[in-house]
C-alpha cells in the first residue's frame, strides 16, 4: 500500500527540465547573444525606463478649479470691474471675459419692426415668408410695417421692443490685455490618495500678490496676465476682443510618485480651442445674450438686453500619476523573458537552415518518433507496456543490445 | 592563460536550443495543428483586427463645448428669447431651457402665512411642530394665523412675502419643442497632439445655418431640434415640459489614427439621464427657483421669485483615440507566440496518456534521472566529475561501452 | 509526384514537443513544486482574485449631477432662501452656497476716494505710484482726495463709487450648518451600457424627504446636512463661514458587473479641496464679487455690490466597472502558466550548480555539439547529407556501431 502512495509522492517531487542542445558554434553563438542583447536593451531602455511599464498608473484624475480675475477695462463710457464683465461671477474653471457689449436699453413686451436687413419687405407676403423663423429677434407676425406706402418696410416682430441691432459698430474693450487671472488648482489622485496644489504651499503671500507666470523665468506662479496668455497661443487681444474666442488653458500633472513629491507639478499650456472653426465665419468667434430686468413704477416689466462678445477661458487640468506595482512589472518581465527566448526562434532558423552542417544538426535537435517504430516497440517488448519507470534510458539500451547483437558477426 | 578566456569566451558564445521530439502520428500531427490554428485565428481575428491590441490608446480626451439656443415661445402672455429662458446664458455645455414658469412677484421681507397645506394650523401648538421646518417659503415663527378664531388657518412665517404657491397650474411653454441648440465641441488627445471639430470645416456658414441634425440624412450637422433630441431618447416635449427632465447629448469620439484623420468622427446619441429615477415621484423631474432684485423709489428691496421647471440638456463629450505602437504590440505579439505554445500542453496529455503507444511516447520524451544513477556515475567514473565537456556524449559512450562490453559472450 | 506532396503533408502533420529530462531528486523536487505553488497562489491570490485581472474595466464614466438646496438663514437682517444665497441657482454640480455678505449698495459710476488702506497719501505723487493697480477699487485717477490740506488723504478712483469696503466685520450666517443638500446623480459605464442612479428606485418619497445621510445607519439617503459633511472633512461650520472654503464631495462608483447590478452602489467621501492651500493666508478661503443692477426713475444705472464668501460644494463623481472578458483573462493566463515555467529557471540553477552530482545532471541536460563533430560527421558519411529522416536516432546508432566495431577486439 506504501509502496504505491509512496510512488505517487515520489512521482510528485520530480523536476522536469527541458533537454538542450549546446551549439559550439562561433557563427550561430555570436548572433544569438546579438539578438538577446538587442531585445534585452528594448525592454530595459524603451519599456522600462522611457514607458514605465513597471508602473501602474492612475489616469483617474479628481480636480477642482477656482479663479478669480482682476482688472479694469473701459467700455460704454463706464469703468467696468469684475463683477460687470466675468461670467459666471462664482470664479469656475470654466469662464468667460467680456470684451465688446451690444447694449438695448429699455425693451418691453410688444410689437415693433425688426432690424436686421434679412426681415425687410415690401409687402406682408414678404413677412409671411418668414413664419417661424427663428433668427429673428421676436416671432413674426406677417404684417409689413412700412413708414410711407411706397418705402420698403420691415417685418414686425413681437417680442421685446425695440428690436436689437447688432451690426452697429462698437470699439471692444482692450484693456483686457492687462487683466490678470488668478487660478487655483487642487487635484488628487484617489489610486495613491496623493492631493497636490498648483503652487508650493511654500510661496508666500507677497510672492503671489506680485508675480506673473513665465513660462521660464516663473512657471509657478498662479496669476497669468490675459495678454500673455493670447501671445502663448498666438493670437492678440486685438484679433479676439472683435468676435471673441475660447482659449484652453491646460494644466497638466505628470507624476512619478517613485520620486519625492515635490517633483510632482503642474506644467500649464494654453491653445485656442475654436482653432478646428476658424474657417467658418459663421462659428468664429464666442458671443452669448443677457438680460438686466428692470421694473417700472407702475410694475411693467422691462429688461435690458446684452449681446456680449466674449473671450472664454477652459481650465482643463489633465494628468496621471505612475507609482510602481508588482503586477504590471511582472507581466512585462514575463514577457521580457519571454521575449528574449523568442532569440532562438531567429536562430534556430538560421542553424538548421543556412549553416554548413545543418542537416547535422537537424539531426541533433530532433529526434524522431514514427508511428511504426511505436509499433513495433510495442510488438518487440510487449512487457515494457505495464511500466513507465524504465523510461528512455532502458529503451535506449535495449536498441543498442539489439543492433549489436544482430549487427555482431560472431 | 588565455586557454582560461578563450575557453570562457567560448563557452559565452554558445547556442542554447531545446532538443525536440519530432512524432510523426497522423492523430496527434492534426489535432496539434488544429488548436495551434484556433490559437493563431483568435489572435489575430479577435485580439489584433477587432480589438487592436496593436495600438496604445489616449482616453484622456480634452474637449470644450458651446452651445447656442435660439427661438420664441410664448409663456404668461410674453414671448420668451434666449435670454429669458436659458440658465446659464453663457452657452456652457450644461445649459437649461425653461419650459414652465411659477412667478410669485413683489415679494418683500416680512411675515405672512404659508400657502402649502401641509402648514395649515388650528392653534399655535400645530405650528411649534414645524419649528426648523426646511419644505416652508420661510422660517416658522410658531404663530398661527387664523381668518377668524373658528376657523382654520396658516402657520406665519418670517421671509420673503407673500409665500410661493407652486401648486398653481400653468400650461407650460411647448414651443420648446422647435428650439434649436447648435453645438460646437472640440476635442484634443494630448498623446497624439490631435485636434478636432464636430463638423467639417468644409461645410459653408449657409449650409450650417440651414441644416438640422438628422442621424442618417444630415449626421455632421451642428443644429439639434429639441423635440428631435427628445424623440431620439424616446420623450415628448409634452412629457417633459411639465415637470421638467434631464437629457444627455453625448458625443462619441472613436479615432483610429492608423487611418485618415478625416474618419475621426463625432457620433451623437441621446439619453434620458433621469431614467434610473423615473419611479420616485419626488425626484422625478428637473426644476430650480432663482429671483429677480429689484428696488422701490425709496430703496427698499424686493425681488420676483421665479420657480422653474426646465430641461437640462448635458453635453457629455467621451471618446478614445488608438494608434499603431510596438509596445501594446509586442506585448501582445509575445502573449501570442507563448499561446500558440501553449497548444502543447493540450497534445502532450493526448499524446502521453490517450494514443496508442502512450509509454513509447513518454520514454522517448522523458529521459529519467534519479539520484541513485547520479551517485553510481560518480562512483563509477570519478575522473568525469572534474570535466564538463565530455558531456552526455560521453557519458552515453561509456554507457554503450559497459553494456557491449558485459553483454558480449566473448 | 505523390510521394513529394505526401511527404511534404505528413511533414506538415507532425508533432514537435520537448524532450524533457526527469529528475527524480527529492531535494529539487521540493523547491521545484514549492516554487511553482508560489507562483501560482501569487497568481490566484493577487492578480485574478485581487485584482480581478480577468476583467475588462471602463473608466470612462458618463455622470450627470442634480443638486438642490434647502434651508433658511438670518443675514442683514433678512431671512435669506434658496434663491437667495445658491450660485449658481440652476443646481448644477458645482455651487456654492454663501455664507457671508459684504453689501455696498447704491453704486453709480464716477469718481471718489478709495477705501482700501494701502491707497492712502499726501500727495498726487504717492498716487501715481499706483497707476494701473489691479487691487484697487476702480481706476487710479493720480489724485489724493484729502479733507483738509494738512491731513492724510485717500487715492481717487474711477468707477463704481461709493468704493467698497471689505474689512468691516460682519457675522457670517451660522444657519448654513442646518441647510440641507439633496444630491441625484445618474451615472452609465458606455462599455456595458449599465446605468444607475444613487439611491434605489425601491426607496419611497417619504422617506427620501424624511432621510439625512449617515456613512453607516443611511449610506443610501442622497440628503447631506451640511454641518455633517463639513463635520466628515475635519471642518466646522465655524471655521469655514468666516473666509469661506472648497468641498468636495465625491461619489465613487466601483462595479464589478460580473456581480448582481444591485450590488452597483455609490460611496460618498469628504475632502477640504483647499487644503493644499492652507498655509498661504492669501489663497485661504473662498470668495466672489457679483452686482444687481438697478435704474433711477431717469434711467440712471446703479448697482449694489455684493462681496460673497461661500463654501463651495464639488460633487465630483468618479469610478469604474469591470467585467468578466476573455482578452484580458487570456493575457494573464498565459503570462500565469509562462511565470510557473519560470520556475524552472531558478530550480537550473540549483540542480546545475549546488546539487551533488551538479556535473551529472549537467552532462544529462545538456547534449554538446560541436563543428569539429559536425565537420568529422560529414566527412564520415557523406551519404547522410541528403536525407533528413534518419535523424538522431540512426546517427546515434552509427555512432554505437562505430563505438563497438572500434572497440572490440574480436
Amino acid at each position: 500500500m506504501c509502496s504505491l502512495v509512496c510512488g505517487c509522492i515520489t512521482d510528485f517531487f520530480t523536476y522536469e527540465t527541458t533537454k538542450s542542445v549546446v551549439v559550439k558554434s562561433w557563427s550561430v553563438g555570436i548572433i544569438n547573444r546579438i539578438v538577446q542583447l538587442l531585445i534585452i536593451a528594448y525592454f530595459v531602455g524603451w519599456v522600462f525606463i522611457h514607458e514605465k511599464a513597471y508602473q501602474v498608473t492612475d489616469t483617474g484624475i479628481e480636480s477642482s478649479v477656482m479663479t478669480k480675475v482682476k482688472g479694469f477695462g473701459y467700455h460704454h463710457g463706464h469703468v467696468m470691474d469684475v463683477a460687470d464683465y466675468v461670467f459666471p461671477q462664482q470664479g469656475a474653471g470654466v469662464f468667460c471675459i467680456m470684451t465688446k457689449l451690444i447694449v438695448t436699453e429699455n425693451q418691453f413686451q410688444g410689437k415693433c419692426a425688426e432690424s436686421a436687413q434679412m426681415f425687410n419687405c415690401s409687402t406682408d407676403a414678404d413677412c409671411n415668408n418668414h413664419f417661424g423663423a427663428i433668427r429673428s429677434n421676436g416671432v413674426i407676425t406677417g404684417v409689413c410695417l412700412k413708414p410711407s406706402n411706397d418705402s420698403n418696410g420691415q417685418c414686425e416682430i413681437e417680442g421685446w421692443c425695440p428690436a436689437e441691432n447688432d451690426s452697429v459698430l462698437i470699439e471692444p474693450m482692450l484693456d483686457v490685455n492687462n487683466f490678470t487671472i488668478f487660478i487655483k488648482n487642487s487635484i488628487r489622485f484617489p489610486l495613491f490618495d496623493i492631493t497636490r496644489g498648483n503652487f508650493p504651499s511654500t510661496m508666500k503671500a507677497e510672492e503671489i500678490a506680485r508675480c506673473t507666470y513665465h513660462p521660464e523665468t516663473n512657471p509657478f506662479c498662479p496669476i497669468f496676465r490675459v495678454g500673455d496668455v493670447l501671445n502663448y497661443t498666438g493670437q492678440s487681444v486685438a484679433s479676439l476682443a472683435e468676435k471673441g474666442g475660447e482659449i484652453g488653458i491646460n494644466i497638466e500633472w505628470k507624476c512619478n510618485l517613485d520620486l519625492d513629491i515635490e517633483y510632482c507639478i503642474p506644467k500649464y499650456s494654453f491653445t485656442r480651442l475654436d482653432a478646428p472653426f476658424a474657417k467658418n465665419t459663421i462659428t468664429k468667434g464666442y458671443n452669448f445674450r443677457f438680460a438686466k430686468y428692470y421694473k417700472t413704477e407702475n410694475g411693467t416689466d422691462f429688461r435690458t438686453l446684452h449681446k456680449a462678445y466674449a473671450i472664454r477661458f477652459d481650465v482643463m487640468v489633465t494628468g496621471n500619476a505612475g507609482k510602481f506595482n508588482t503586477i504590471p512589472t511582472l507581466i512585462n518581465l514575463v514577457a521580457a523573458f519571454t521575449s528574449v527566448g523568442l532569440g532562438t526562434v531567429l536562430c534556430d532558423v538560421i542553424l538548421l537552415n543556412f549553416l554548413k552542417g545543418a542537416d547535422q544538426y537537424k539531426a541533433k535537435k530532433f529526434e524522431e518518433v514514427s508511428e511504426a517504430q511505436i509499433e513495433a516497440s510495442i510488438a518487440q517488448s510487449p512487457g515494457s507496456q505495464q511500466s513507465f519507470k524504465p523510461g528512455i534510458k532502458s529503451s535506449y539500451d535495449s536498441g543498442a543490445i539489439s543492433l549489436t547483437a544482430s549487427d555482431q558477426p560472431v
